[in-house]
């Protein structure tokens, strides 16, 4: 059965006085009165974690109630920081099994209250637990990634910093154009580089901020103009350092493969989209994963124009979680009313698309380990699509080894990719250097560096030395006897250093 | 599209030294086993708080990489301690959607490892805020329904607690018989009687224990011998106090009316149940808001023998939350586990029922205010319904006036029940009197009395005083010049007292 939506609402994204249910039941009252409805036959509530944010729990049925539905079969979804996609999704096989007719998809979160380092702990806790208590954060992982990236495809650090500063000045350029953004103003290069540095080489203009808002979304099996064409989801490993790739994320790949196989559509059919640019380099990964840019070249669709608003492809119009602000449980239904808006022809004079009937919403949960890829498109409009569907994506996605518990108790590595957090979370003394170090076997670890307080004093592709001390790998420069040693051993054995 | 059980399987409930995903998994491979199969479309966790209990998020994408099926797309769903049977209802959506053919649905909880008052507090959070503050506990507010039920239906306290007592019994007689039971031992009327008061007048022996566990069942749309008959699901307002009654739940009326309709079942075809029995008297009102017995008439069936075993209706046949244990985001799934293997003939010699064709299961989120039915069947067994589908099932479902904060300051009220309770959540002095205290202007507020430390001082339908004090309610006896100036204010305008 085809799914369609009939209404969207949500709120201003930012900093809000109000509790948590009341911001969620103003969307969901926006959406309600958009789809001229009263009444739905069931709930579907995203959020990530209101157990931590707010100390509730059992808020599907607290929600039902607040927006004066109590009776009403009320759901709660989560799937980490895609959780707006999660829910989505959810309430979409729900109306496709033609068991329900109407339902609300409601999406939010409240952060601001809280002090960050409270904040920063909370959502660390969707990084895998041996990663975690190195005091791994999201940025920290992040800026690895992001250095990963720059060595892979031969980007000096200044280089990449400029692309960086790209996609943040792009997406605060298109929330100055939505009222419901978080941030509306303008940044210069002068302002992107003067930034905190967060994680290095992340700054604070690199990472989504910290927001409260909501965002609601009405599925309906009665036809209207907007239509669900497609949806794929798919997870990856919990740990990071046990993934094939640092460079591109293989959720992302096989979610956009689902969802452009049900769509029967291409990438080169999407028009637009809405790509999770938690941090600015993620929106780059994420335009080459879902196929829109070959691997390594995102960068230069930005750089030619080809993503801003009026290129193209635009990527981001509502200004991306960058600039709207992140939520961490509404970010991905506050990416399917931008859609909405846009295929309707609703979005403002100032950031509405010209070509909009086929958008595209990607959303990533965690790091990259559960990941959603939603199209939709006019249902009114005949579909012109130059050589029919072809599937013209064939991602290569590598599966991990399977991993188990590592025998590794020391020896020499390589150096993979590094970040010196300075944002630690609660109970971590910044700066805080972290490694993945790819050790003589082939096996990746994340390791940290006490002696180092500075990136300079680090280089991807160095040899170093991993042992354990307190149960957590250190990596340190090669002490000289080692690196005799090691050379003494190689030119033994005729192996040329 | 029809949907069918293909697998199911669950670990011994208990205390485990386990983790929540490594139970988790086990359960998920017993069920994978048991299908068959090894690999999935989809998954789908039911876990209630693992934000809380274990310190965990983005559990969906840990617990898919966990039983080594990362990459499958994984789903988080919550509707408080009807998670099980929430995350199951969703999931079968999804199946019947046509959109996913094979889905993992996996539920758990792991709890036994913080103090009791930590849980009590965790447990807590799913009351609505406004009576959680009071101190107010799930034994609590159980409490002040049992009663309730107590004086409604003409119980006096001994006979009640003689009802309760059988509910333990009964279902403690049947954990004896089940493997997967926490408690395997019978327990006598000394035993209840002797157990440790919780919160008046219910006892240890009255409430589900703390207990690890998980439980995973395959959906899928090939038909095997056990189908998904029907599903219902609703919710009720968030605040007790707002219900139109005490003494049954909306939400699970509700659930069963959908859940018959779409089994086109009456209740009188239910061959068996397991019935959330979290608190011995929630069997009885469970089944008598299912149709299964008239309103107030619940306990006579387990009087005379009907819900045993080897009973007309058994009911809870697995031992039930009392007995198999109660970690609330398993339970729901662990019912329709023990369902599958009694349609199957499968729950071994002593277990096993005759009549084991249509078979029910009943879960409570949240204190009566998420609920679900689900409705199982032999698939391959002609249904033999004596007159046909005619819905005998009517049940009375009154929705509460829509509440606003109340504008009550002080006055006069009755009692319309009471509790003391022992086992206070962390930051709350023991014992604690609650009370639902019924104004002159018909609104029903919670109230404590911070001068009353045993039930025998209290009587249910006694007139009170009630006034706010630090922001809360606090019932006390009529003051001596009080009762003076309202029988003369009475006398006056000729009421009699």
């Amino acid at each position: 059965m085809d799914v369609f939506i009939s209404g969207v609402g949500m709120t201003k994204f930012g900093k809000s006085k109000d509790s948590l249910e009341q911001i969620m039941a103003e969307a969901a009252m926006l959406a309600l009165r958009d789809a001229r409805l009263d009444r739905v036959d069931a709930i579907f509530i995203g959020v990530m974690n209101v157990e931590e944010f707010v100390g509730d729990s059992n808020f599907a049925a607290l929600l039902a109630d607040t927006i004066g539905l109590a009776g009403t079969p009320s759901t709660r979804v989560e799937t980490a920081s895609s959780t707006g996609a999660g829910v989505f999704e959810t309430a979409f096989y729900a109306v496709a099994s033609g068991h329900l007719k109407n339902v609300l998809v409601l999406a939010g979160e409240k952060m601001t209250h809280l002090p960050t380092n409270k904040t920063t702990r909370i959502l660390s806790e969707v990084i895998d637990r041996s990663e975690r208590r190195y005091g791994a954060t999201m940025p920290a992982l992040a800026a690895m990634i992001a250095q990963k990236y720059g060595q892979e495809y031969r980007l000096p650090l200044h280089k990449l910093e400029v692309i960086l500063s790209r996609v943040a000045m792009k997406n605060h350029a298109n929330g100055v154009l939505n009222p419901y953004a978080q941030f509306r103003k303008k940044i210069s290069p002068e302002d992107y580089f003067k930034s905190q540095m967060i994680s290095f080489p992340l700054r604070l203009y690199d990472c989504a901020p910290i927001t409260d808002g909501a965002a609601a979304l009405l599925l309906t099996s009665d036809p209207t103009p907007v239509k669900v064409a497609g949806i794929g989801h798919a997870t990856d490993t919990s740990a990071v350092r046990h993934r094939a790739s640092l460079t591109s994320f293989n959720s992302t790949k096989e979610a956009a493969m689902k969802a452009y196989r049900m769509a029967k559509l291409n990438p080169s059919d999407v028009q637009f989209a809405e790509v999770h640019d938690a941090f600015t380099l993620f929106e780059i990964i994420g335009t080459e994963d879902l196929g829109l840019f070959p691997p390594g070249k995102g960068w230069k669709g930005l750089e030619e124009g080809e993503t801003h608003l009026r290129g193209k492809l635009p990527i981001n119009p509502s200004g991306g979680l960058k600039a709207r602000g992140h939520p961490v449980g509404a970010s991905g239904l506050a990416q399917l009313v931008e859609l909405v808006w846009q295929l309707r022809g609703e979005a403002g004079e100032d950031r509405q698309l010209k070509r909009a009937e086929i958008g595209l919403a990607h959303s990533i949960g965690g790091l990259g380990n559960n990941n959603l890829v939603t199209l939709l498109e006019r249902s009114d409009r005949k579909r012109v699509m130059a050589g029919g569907w072809n599937l013209d994506y064939h991602p290569v996605t590598k599966v991990a080894a399977k991993t188990f518990p590592t025998s590794f108790s020391e020896g020499i590595g390589k150096l993979e990719t590094f970040t010196v957090l300075y944002a630690t979370p609660e109970g971590f003394r910044s700066p805080l250097t972290l490694g993945f170090v790819k050790t003589e076997s082939g096996e990746r670890l994340l390791a940290c560096n006490p002696g180092c307080n500075s990136p300079q004093e680090l280089k991807i592709g160095k040899t170093c030395f991993v042992n354990r001390r307190e149960g957590l790998f250190v990596f340190e420069k090669m002490p000289f006897w080692r690196r005799f040693k090691r050379w003494f051993k190689r030119r033994a054995s005729g192996v040329s250093d």
